[in-house]
């Protein structure tokens, strides 16, 4: 069995994937029984196509991003076509874009009117149109994947759909955005203001030069809001999170929390209230006992309270474009694995 | 479409099992697009079968063990009968038996013979004979699952096989039973020596008049065993395990650990050394940033290195019979899921 796969976006997480494939195809097949085959990538300046798959090995020689697809074009002298969206699956790796959803969303939308699965790393189209995808996806029989746009290599999805199948989740907190973690961890540790910890980061390349999307809860925003339609089943957008950063928090705030044997973390938070559904992001002190209270780093955390077995906490996922890879990675080969 | 079970065992993590049946079915189906018809029981004085299915809310009302069986058949007039293993799945719930893995290896190899999926709560047979199980279900193509028997609400090998599917693990280590786990954390809050810590284990019910699988490291042993030969292929047996309990471990051991900033805690861990798998079991000082430092109570945890994702930890599962018969519901729902 053969799964076609066109990749949309060619920054780093894609071409990390690209390699994954060439090291574990192999073994894909062997353990999963089927091929992986990459028959199209779309990048800013229009897509590359081969019916019998994208030469990899080649790819990954040519560098990075929309220049290394050119260089594969002339290279092979194959010209860039509109984009074509046939074959099983539609790995979505362009930057999220959380205004329009854009290109993501007509990316998705295109494919699924061709019935392909779709695995999408990027958040934008799902924070901004969820339902309709939802929808669509129901229409053509597509199927919905999206482990790297909720914590990527920390298992969320999974848990909550194969660990706790059959369970009743009635809440779920994460630690979802690494970058504040990492400054809210620093900040502790070393006894710094948050301008302080944020240049650190800033200089670990951990967080980007504009950090606004960490740094105000954005980015947690939209992966606890994902993980609450996807388990709640509501149709919530961004507007109906309530999000509070850490911009405001203190070097006092956090020793404050330290005295008090607790650990000041950006919590994300997800549960049913009556029929509403409320999602909110806010900086908490976490008592010591708290499962997330030691999550250091850049590492993430969620924790799924349910009825039936209590509290299921996974840890781990800590932020590196490798890690996003395999994660979407994983999300094909459980679409398509022949193999419980 | 229906899957009909045959249950072995009628202890109290069966029990649990048909409340959560009972509770939960509609649901199932509706979610996952499968009913689900529990056919027969096997308890120590026969079985109990009807085609068209146990009236499960009378069974509830009869009580438990083999006691409540009897009740059924008198009530019904449904004689016992010999163990019949037809039907799509196994749910093995016998008491664990290490020493010959007995009678649940007779009733896996029997439902094997028959095509039928196994989904084991037990570790006996799994422990004693894994090799033969795995070669057998091959044979028959039957799939088999057993979180009920590695930590049960603590997803081990869900994280493994599903969140972790394409990557190299290259370690696991865990804290996999919540007896020892509780009596070196309740030490180490209280300051008490092992017996003193272990009669509060027995008189809250955690600890057994009979601790020794729990306190020699046996059990946590047996778990480690399955998780490794599980992911990294061995056929090792429980005699393969350097195994060290906590039964020696001092006050005086816990509190230097503590004033050095440590945790000691019964580690579990296996991993490959050139070709060999290494499984070992032994109290061990964690550091305060490792992932399993701060699992307390009767909580477990385990975690899974991987090259790909890194470190993935889970956290979780208390100790329950509920906890126990969710992950066999589980195991259940992942092998006849319609949805992905």
């Amino acid at each position: 069995m053969q799964k076609k796969i066109i990749l949309t976006g060619y920054g780093t997480v894609a071409k990390e994937l690209i390699k994954l494939i060439i090291h574990n195809e192999a073994l894909i097949k062997e353990k999963y029984g089927f091929d992986l085959l990459v028959t199209g990538i779309v990048g800013s300046k229009g897509m590359i196509y081969e019916e019998k798959g994208i030469k990899l090995s080649s790819l990954i020689d040519f560098g990075t991003g929309s220049e290394a697809l050119s260089r594969y074009s002339e290279y092979f002298k194959l010209p860039f076509t509109e984009p074509i969206f046939q074959g099983d699956v539609l790995i979505e790796c362009t930057p999220t874009n959380i205004e329009t959803g854009e290109p993501a969303l007509g990316y998705i939308q295109k494919s699924m009117e061709n019935g392909m699965d779709i695995v999408s790393v990027s958040k934008g189209a799902l924070v901004k149109s969820f339902d309709k995808i939802k929808t669509q996806a129901a229409k053509h029989g597509s199927r919905l994947k999206y482990s790297g746009a909720t914590a990527a290599a920390l298992p969320t999805l999974d848990i909550g759909e194969y660990s706790l199948a059959g369970c009743t989740i009635t809440r779920i907190e994460g630690i979802l955005n690494g970058t504040s973690n990492f400054i809210l961890a620093s900040m502790s540790e070393n006894n710094l203001s948050l301008e302080e910890a944020l240049k650190i980061a800033q200089e670990k390349g951990i967080a980007e030069a504009n950090p606004a999307l960490d740094v105000q809860g954005f980015d947690t925003a939209c992966k606890i809001l994902l993980l609450a339609n996807g388990f709640f089943g509501s149709s919530l957008l961004i507007d109906d999170v309530k999000i509070k950063g850490i911009e405001q928090v203190t070097k006092e705030d956090i020793q404050e929390a330290k005295q008090n044997g607790r650990t000041l973390k950006l919590l994300a938070s997800a549960y049913k209230e009556a029929e509403n559904v409320i999602v909110e992001v806010k900086p908490c002190e976490l008592e010591s006992e708290h499962p997330l209270a030691h999550v250091n780093g850049t590492n993430k955390g969620v924790v799924f309270e349910t009825i039936e077995m209590g509290a299921v906490c996974a840890i781990g996922g800590a932020s590196h474009p490798r890690g996003a890879a395999a994660a979407a990675l994983k999300d094909v080969i459980n679409l398509y694995r022949e193999t419980t």
